[in-house]
């Protein structure tokens, strides 16, 4: 089952015109796939999390503009609104965004049919997120000593295009024989690190334990863990660092036990228009998500719930941002804005 | 609903002679009780969680010993057998082992039947719990000033013989109009936090928001979080507190944001014969209770799980020990050698 780089588990394909989405909602129970025909089929799934992990947006919304371009025609105006529409169904992701605005770009630059052109772009950020994903498993791969490492909700090839980031990290670690161990939080409220990282992690034949949360702190304190290595879903021009709920409290626990904190996101995924962590949009979802399971309800009725699902991690938690333009360790102002240069 | 004193709920009851315990498995969907005949059925109560919180488990085995007592006769052999199996039901809770020390002796000081005896001791041990826990609401409730307070796991009347012990301080608290909201961890995988004490506060009327473990990182950042109040499974002698899975989390998360931290539990958790916490033995429960949800699996098929539902918090992130003779500051081993010599 397990392929030899430990890399064999797709979620997002175009092939023959068309473009399919793992569902991932109903991982790992089932395996199924939507046909998104629309672009705004494309934003629903975006929106309710058939697609999730903020490269593996950025990747759907790039080939949702193609479909929008084929259904639009010369209609430019039309065209903009679905490009709008799909920049707007999730808002802490910076690289949806950042997919949208490459295409609004080309459709602006274009005569005549903008669809091969669109199509190209996606492709092209497709194929430059798994070879991103390969650099920083390398980059980050070497940082990582023998040892378990502890990961949080899904980074793989599930939530990118390709082999994943954080995780693309421990595959490559693991290939090297360095990781023995991958221990993956849970994650609620969705279970990513149950459904979607145990699923993606046993299909390569990588070792991982999953525990809820609040074990983390006694696994860090156990010293089986060297590195938390996690994604993230915006990174600010400070090096401070929005992803999954959880993580912040992750970085706190790392730092208290002296075990390192290192995050993996293509630059797609760093705003340098956003300050800091402060400045990120952070989204909170229905509180159903918290209040019942599978539909049905788990907390006691009349009880409220606060749901936000991202955090905010100051630069000063984070020893190392890996990006596939290279590596900034103790991160701040200064070590982003001289990575970013590189990427230009 | 609710009662003049926010005190409504009680989940093991003696009456006519008979033991019926609420089963806490089914709540909140259902409020179903168990008649729980034997010391056997009392046992298996505890170990499947029909019945918990440390000092709930104490009075229902003081119980137990009574119907093992009736059931046995002059047995003095059997009878002891019962009353160690009742001990050995679960392993971290030290009220268990200290309810069924206390019955054994009177066992060993009675002539003829122990049944009266041990009942009058159940009762005493019910009742004193009951009212160790409205002393320790004020000596606790006493050290909260106005704002929201995070507790975790469920800790209330559900927890003991009633109005509870963490649980127990923040109905105080509330009564004096010094609490504004509850936040209550989820507390997986039990989900004791939706559960049960959203169960219990939504009947007593008071405030109450879930939210996951992830997120309480980023609640204590808010500064809405004036106290992180929980309760104990067992103190050990220098002060160090075993308590659910994830209250070692929240006590390193609240003294990285200035927040206070409260551990409330009666001197009958505190074992003076374990030097420290890591003499303390730590419950693993399945894998199956990560791995599944309502007996449906949520994990990927072959995935392990680790599962250990206590930690060990050190004492020294711990603001105040509250007992029902009273706080303990930054606890030690002389504040609580001075605190136990005042129960004597």
């Amino acid at each position: 089952m397990a392929t030899p780089d430990n890399d064999g588990v797709r979620a997002v394909i175009w092939a023959d015109d068309r473009l399919r989405l793992l569902d991932q909602r109903l991982l790992p129970a089932q395996t199924a796939w939507i046909e998104a025909t629309t672009a705004a089929k494309v934003a629903d799934a975006i929106r309710d999390m058939v697609v999730r992990g903020a490269p593996a947006i950025g990747i759907a919304a790039a080939y949702g503009a193609v479909l929008a371009a084929r259904a639009c025609g010369p209609d430019r105006e039309a065209l903009m609104r679905e490009l709008d529409r799909l920049a707007a169904a999730r808002p802490t992701a910076v690289n949806l965004g950042w997919a949208i605005a490459r295409q609004r770009r080309l459709v602006e630059e274009s005569v005549g049919d903008a669809t091969p052109a669109l199509l190209a772009e996606a492709v092209a950020i497709h194929e430059a997120d798994l070879s991103a994903n390969r650099r920083m498993g390398e980059l980050g791969g070497a940082l990582v000593e023998t040892g378990d490492v502890l990961t949080h909700c899904n980074t793989g090839s599930l939530a990118t295009g390709g082999y994943g980031t954080a995780l693309g990290v421990i595959r490559s670690a693991y290939a090297d024989g360095r990781i023995g161990r991958v221990y993956a939080d849970e994650t609620r409220p969705w279970l990513q690190g149950s459904r979607l990282t145990a699923w993606e992690l046993i299909h390569d034949g990588i070792p991982v334990s999953l525990l809820c949360e609040g074990a983390a702190a006694s696994l860090l304190a156990s010293g089986r863990v060297s590195w938390v290595i996690v994604g993230a879903d915006r990174i600010a021009a400070n090096g401070d660092v929005a992803n999954k709920i959880g993580t912040y409290s992750l970085a706190v626990l790392a730092r208290h036990h002296d075990v390192r904190f290192m995050v993996v996101a293509p630059t797609s995924t760093i705003d340098m228009a956003t300050p800091d962590g402060a400045a990120i949009p952070i989204e909170e979802r229905p509180e159903e998500e918290l209040l019942s399971f599978a539909g049905k309800a788990v907390a006691a009725a009349g009880a409220s719930a606060w749901n936000p699902v991202f955090d905010v991690t100051p630069a000063d938690l984070i020893d190392a941002i890996v990006t596939e333009v290279g590596v900034v360790e103790h991160p701040g102002l200064a070590g982003m804005h001289e990575l970013m240069g590189q990427r230009a």
